[in-house]
């Protein structure tokens, strides 16, 4: 019976840690690349202050008072029309538009898990996710992953042998590793998911930000009756602060997760969702998208070559092809758990790989985010962490050389 | 261990029946008195309108990146500062802004409540909160209320044989029954939470709501020391549709329900709240609060004119000193859910006494709103309503006569 309460407790430790390193990492004399933020001048704010002024302007009243805890049918509508558009057959009525993505993890969670249950997860994985699914109780089992993505042949390993109550998956420019899962495992996973009647839930945050490949087909593309379950956001195309974001899931779980949505706050804000779908009306959200992946992937391009001349040899990361992070993999078995207080001291900084894995926590890893950054500064920031890095490196091998002595 | 997915589902069930009923009265050709809503004519649209304006203006892109869970600072102090002026110490440090006063209650749950756990309750008491509360695993003890609110002579009985995880009030203009708990009994409410160490959760929707009294010191006020997690909104004085709700708590109780905050959604919507900052810089809070306490005031009048002209003798009500509802005690042992269908014939609705009781439902009872319709309207809804129930009084007394014959 206590099983529930301790993990809880377990979550609060790891989520106030994390919360502290970022903390300290939003000092103004930091130069951070922890966060997964997005750029500012990207947010189309002349747009949102006519779209508020219209919705106030015709719909007024209405737009302030109580509402379905569905969401706004145009804005359910729009977003059933943008999941077709990339092959998810679901229709408006699969749509419930949540407070952000992370409430529908919550949601999920809520609906879904029993303390004791088992979820199934890459390792690494989101580290807000795993969080969300340790405080309904849950424990992880993992599956490693690879350049491409989660290992799909372990997931089946293990659904032949345990049930896990969902297989939660980033399968578009990950967080943190920034991979991508190939058509091949999304078309297998999209199979699993169905032999074995455990759904998928799979979250796309970072699906629309892709600099240079086109776009695969999500998981939930590959067959409409496998029980997937889509979220998606307006966080990293529009604005994270409007805290607007969905999930579509087939009929039956969708109305578990309605109930579960209006315990937790009734609705999201009807005048948001207005002024989201007034927005959408009369703005090129393509072009829109268009600049937001222009000015990412310059900056994604500028870390990647500050690596390159900063970092010193044997460190690795993989260049990824969308998204906001790069997963970057110390030398020599230095922990980047030891490194961050020294870059802290040298104001530059990152989040820690080791709290992204659910088991067996690696320390060589660091997640760097990109997309907050104008160049320049992700150069000096990356010279001041490649300096940080090498002397962590250098005391490294001659304690090692002192030792072979 | 499934104790918390059982009492999910039977949650689920009556959540889903109340829906049902609700969806029901949103017929456009229905007269509904079911819902809470407030009247949309108090919206203060323009002011909303430049608020928005202002924050695009001068806070643009600020205003629509991620933010702290706890809320916006200013937000934050207004807060603070109007909880003072009622006479409850706390300071910014103690607020955390909610997505409406609902999420506020899935946190405390979510803090608070393993599966099996008690929490105490008055019967009847506020139908989302108790189905909250029973979808973290919690059971009910209640006890009952009279025309002074809670019987705390009661809670101090309970509280000295069995321990609640906290007790749940709505202490002024209950939900459902209207009453306003003496000043008597919240002194001693405070006396006891402090004595016993069991956080009093006390749900103040509608405290800004009155009409004549003058306004009781929340529980929260008797004793800084006493551990009182106040929950406020703006849902019924501003508008419900942008979903801003708050609780203030002591600080080792507010780190914990920052922390489910984090969790659940980050955080309330930073462009919400800095908009309500800047309408409340500009705008005479009180004079609007004054305008919709005078609206609220005629329609509460004419509703109990109505009851008094239209339903049959032995009807009972008490009129509130404030809030949104009227609780109608029909007479002959007449059932409210039995009146209902007939009643919907008649196009008027309302929502049944019956599942407001946590423990032994009562059906001889129904609940009234009177802020969302205009007097005409109130007095032509009362006339159909008092008419299908005084058919079913005389069908009552008709079968009565004849089982005595």
């Amino acid at each position: 019976m206590k099983t529930f309460r301790i993990a809880e407790r377990i979550a609060r430790v790891q989520l106030s840690a994390v919360r502290e390193i970022l903390k300290v990492t939003e000092r103004p004399d930091i130069l951070s690349f922890a966060g997964g933020l997005p750029a500012p001048e990207t947010f189309p704010v002349e747009a949102f202050a006519e779209a508020y002024s219209k919705v106030f302007a015709t719909q007024g009243a209405q737009a302030l008072q109580y509402s379905t805890t569905e969401g706004f049918r145009p804005l359910r509508e729009w977003i059933a029309s943008r999941l077709s558009k990339s092959g998810v057959s679901r229709t408006a009525d699969n749509v419930l538009v949540t407070s952000g993505s992370q409430q529908a993890l919550d949601l999920v969670s809520r609906a879904l898990l029993d303390p004791g249950d088992t979820v199934l997860v890459e390792n690494p994985s989101y580290l807000a996710a795993l969080q969300v699914f340790q405080s309904y109780g849950a424990t992880m089992e993992t599956v490693p992953s690879d350049e491409h993505g989660m290992r799909v042949d372990a997931v089946e390993r293990v659904l032949t042998s345990s049930r896990p109550k969902f297989i939660y998956a980033v399968p578009t420019f990950s967080n943190p590793t920034g991979a991508t899962l190939s058509f091949e495992r999304r078309e297998r996973l999209a199979l699993l998911a169905k032999r074995f009647s455990v759904p998928v839930i799979e979250d796309e945050p970072y699906a629309e930000l892709r600099y240079g490949t086109s776009r695969l087909p999500p998981v939930a593309a590959f067959d409409p009756g496998s029980p997937v379950v889509s979220l998606g956001t307006f966080s990293k195309t529009l604005s994270p602060g409007i805290r607007v974001g969905w999930l579509a899931a087939p009929d039956a779980l969708l109305h578990t997760l309605v109930v579960a949505k209006q315990a937790a706050d009734l609705h999201t804000a009807s005048l948001t969702q207005r002024a989201v779908v007034a927005l959408l009306e009369s703005f090129d959200f393509e072009a829109h998208l268009d600049s937001i992946r222009a000015l990412y992937r310059e900056r994604r391009d500028a870390m990647v070559a500050s690596l390159t001349a900063e970092f010193p040899e044997g460190t690795r990361w993989s260049t990824p092809e969308g998204g906001l992070f790069i997963w970057v993999e110390l030398p020599y078995g230095l922990s980047s758990d030891e490194v961050l207080p020294e870059a802290v001291r040298e104001k530059v900084a990152f989040v820690p790989g080791s709290p992204f894995f659910a088991h067996a926590p690696q320390r060589q890893f660091m997640r760097l985010n990109f997309s907050n950054r104008e160049p320049a500064l992700i150069r000096e920031g990356m010279r001041r962490l490649g300096a940080v890095v090498r002397a962590h490196a250098r005391s490294g091998i001659d304690l090692a050389a002192s030792s072979a002595n």
